[in-house]
């Protein structure tokens, strides 16, 4: 097998352009690991003359990607523009078309046409391949697909947004409110000018819904991902959190049940002493519970060049190393149909904060709708007092379907003596 | 790709029979992930008639597991036996020798033979694959040679053996002393009746040896790992780490710089915030530091029956999808030879217990060998008072080369008012 892969990159970005500088610099070793070199025959962006810190002399440069695609003399397109639709999918329904393999970064593309996709790369006979969609440098793709191949994975979750824990973290070690550190996020680059995507917990639903796609063997189901982000956190609700021996992260968790699949992003209250609770920063991390292999906890580089890079190395890898294997592990055909189950039926712990004026009665409200609702609460927590005026109070909810506890959150939320909307966070006991 | 694979499965203890449970209880999924049934055809096992919780009925049965690997009517033997030599390395060589695929749990063997076997599969164009050799259900051998072959590793560390570590959490959480908590261990099935090779560090030696020589793209190395058990580390050892901030873990350490190759395993003070010092009881981690991904730690469970199934099965499902990639990541004949630096030439950070006579004059002493060596001290720690008695007295060193720690530990144990050899424990930052 010693014959060059040659392949063409869309997309020259931090991601594009670091995977180059690795292709440059390990092209040595690259050689050795896959019996022949990757050759990189073309590439294209919007801008040639930019000074990415890589050189691209030497390569074919096309303005349009999609013309690359088409026509470039590769066997394997990158795609590293990004984006659900416009050009980064004609690129990948382009290339697959032409006969093409593909691998590609781009988590929204995977997300929202991943089934359609796989079967355009079946019938081409190419391969499909997207490790760098999850979690940057995590090869929890490859984990899923192949190694944990023996088991029946029935949960699978994780802290996907690198932003968000950052956010989170600092939040938490600072003492300070999320806006504020959200602009310093935005000015040392940990956070995109247009965050959107990654605090209203979009990004994590696109990762998310890739997941328990190979987990469970099913269609990707992006719709009936629940998603909600941090923008809502507050500092008195990270410490509250403290006190109670959790810690506040968001989480993608997917899980398969005999009831349907549940598919949830957002902030969740889990024990500190959890393993997921101690991954801090910009790092990821994602857990997949099998019925043989018990727990797996993969943690590492959930963005940057380097690792992304990394992850979209190790696809051409595989490539040229002659591995062909379908794009969520089974042929399309034989994916099950996605089975999802609401949120409202979900069956949880829940944190609720309330805003309450600090006079008598109030609490004898609060208890008597729990008690109307048939709702048991864990605990109640309330520091100080400041009478007649607004005080927070903590409550914690035993197992509770999630209808039932938004039913009796209203009720709350229309007593008298509460002030604003109660914060409702779910607790997990991961 | 609609055929099946014929496997035929030598040795039927825990993992094994864990190995077959797994087969059959999976059998439909298996089939839709490889394109087609995985078909036990034979197995062999001492005693024929053993009651193992999974049924063999069905399978040819052979007494003699060689003349299986040379006879039985399959493409696969997997090797489940054990041991660097004997039977389980004929059944290997026989397999290969006659053209078929090996799958192996075999840490001894792939440690010790790892090369010789590999070119052995080249010759005949099979493949050998171990993933359960290492780290049980961890999936790190993939990872090392896949996942990760777009960077330079230069080190890969972890805690591979889980007797060990539930030991040493032990001893921790109750304060027990080693010898108690291994008694107990052997009751509850967490070591074996004979613990020698697990607390030895052999054990980890064997598994070291191979992530090295994934990790770095060298032959393995067994013989120049250097090895220290747990069975010196005491209760009061593991009191003073704490108080220092340490956690003191038998770790597994392999770093590859320009002077060559460093593979150590022995009891390690690492910081309490490090990752690896929380990963406790019986669960294994590896760390792989990369280049380009950075820092990537996968956590899980590091032996039992389940967990080594699913890795097991994880090599069988890549042999059924056509994924054929060499042993060892790159063809034998391209790994580089080793290139051992021995443990006298590290350079590192150190504990060390001396027991001292309480009287004036005995730091000095102490104080007067440092300065003699040019070795400096990080910070000396003593309880409480006996005039006269013999206590524990904590020195911690800077970053030293060990031959020189080593060489001043021995001018201090010579010492008049030194009662005991010192303790020495490394000190990694991690």
């Amino acid at each position: 097998m010693d014959k060059s892969l040659k392949i063409a990159v869309a997309g020259l970005g931090t991601v594009g352009a670091g995977t180059l500088e690795l292709l440059q610099t390990h092209a040595g070793d690259l050689e050795r690991r896959c019996g022949g070199p990757i050759e990189i025959v073309a590439v294209s962006a919007r801008d040639r003359g930019k000074d990415r810190g890589v050189s691209i002399d030497g390569y074919e440069f096309f303005d349009d990607a999609v013309a690359m695609a088409r026509d470039a003399g590769a066997e394997v397109i990158v795609e590293l523009i990004g984006g659900a639709d416009g050009i980064a999918r004609q690129v990948v329904e382009t290339a697959l078309g032409s006969g093409r393999h593909v691998v590609t970064a781009n988590k929204a593309l995977i997300a929202s046409h991943g089934a359609k996709l796989a079967k355009s790369a079946e019938r081409a006979g190419v391969v499909l391949s997207y490790e760098a969609a999850v979690a940057g440098g995590i090869p929890i793709v490859k984990t899923l697909r192949e190694g944990l191949a023996g088991n029946a994975v029935s949960r699978v979750y994780g802290i996907l947004n690198g932003t968000c824990n950052y956010i989170l973290s600092r939040m938490r070690d600072e003492g300070l409110e999320f806006s504020m550190v959200l602009a310093d996020a935005q000015k040392l680059g940990y956070a995109e000018a247009d965050p959107g995507v990654d605090i209203d917990g979009h990004d994590a639903a696109h990762k998310l819904a890739i997941l328990a796609a190979l987990a469970f063997g099913r269609e990707v189901d992006l719709p009936s991902v629940h998603v909600e982000g941090i923008g809502h956190i507050s500092l008195q609700d990270i410490r509250f959190a403290e006190e109670l021996g959790f810690r506040i992260k968001l989480l993608g968790i997917a899980s398969e049940t005999d009831a349907g699949v549940e598919q949830r992003v957002h902030p969740c209250m889990v024990p500190q002493s959890s393993p997921i609770a101690r991954v801090e920063g910009v790092f990821n991390a994602v857990v997949a519970e099998g019925d043989f292999v018990d727990t797996l906890i993969l943690e590492g580089r959930g963005a940057g060049a380097g690792p992304t890079a990394s992850a979209v190395v190790g696809d051409l890898v595989d490539l040229a190393r002659g591995v062909r294997i379908p794009a969520f592990g089974v042929p399309v055909d034989l994916l099950k149909p996605a089975r999802p189950i609401a949120v409202s039926g979900h069956c949880g712990a829940y944190y609720i904060r309330l805003m309450v004026v600090d006079r008598p009665g109030v609490f004898a409200d609060v208890a008597a709708v729990l008690r109307d609702n048939k709702v048991s609460m864990e605990s109640i927590l309330q520091h100080g007092r400041a009478p007649g005026e607004a005080v927070p109070v903590i409550l914690t909810l035993h197992e509770t379907v999630e209808a039932q506890a938004v039913k009796t959150i209203d009720a709350i939320a229309a007593l008298d003596g509460v002030l604003e909307r109660p914060v409702m966070i779910r607790i997990e006991n991961l």
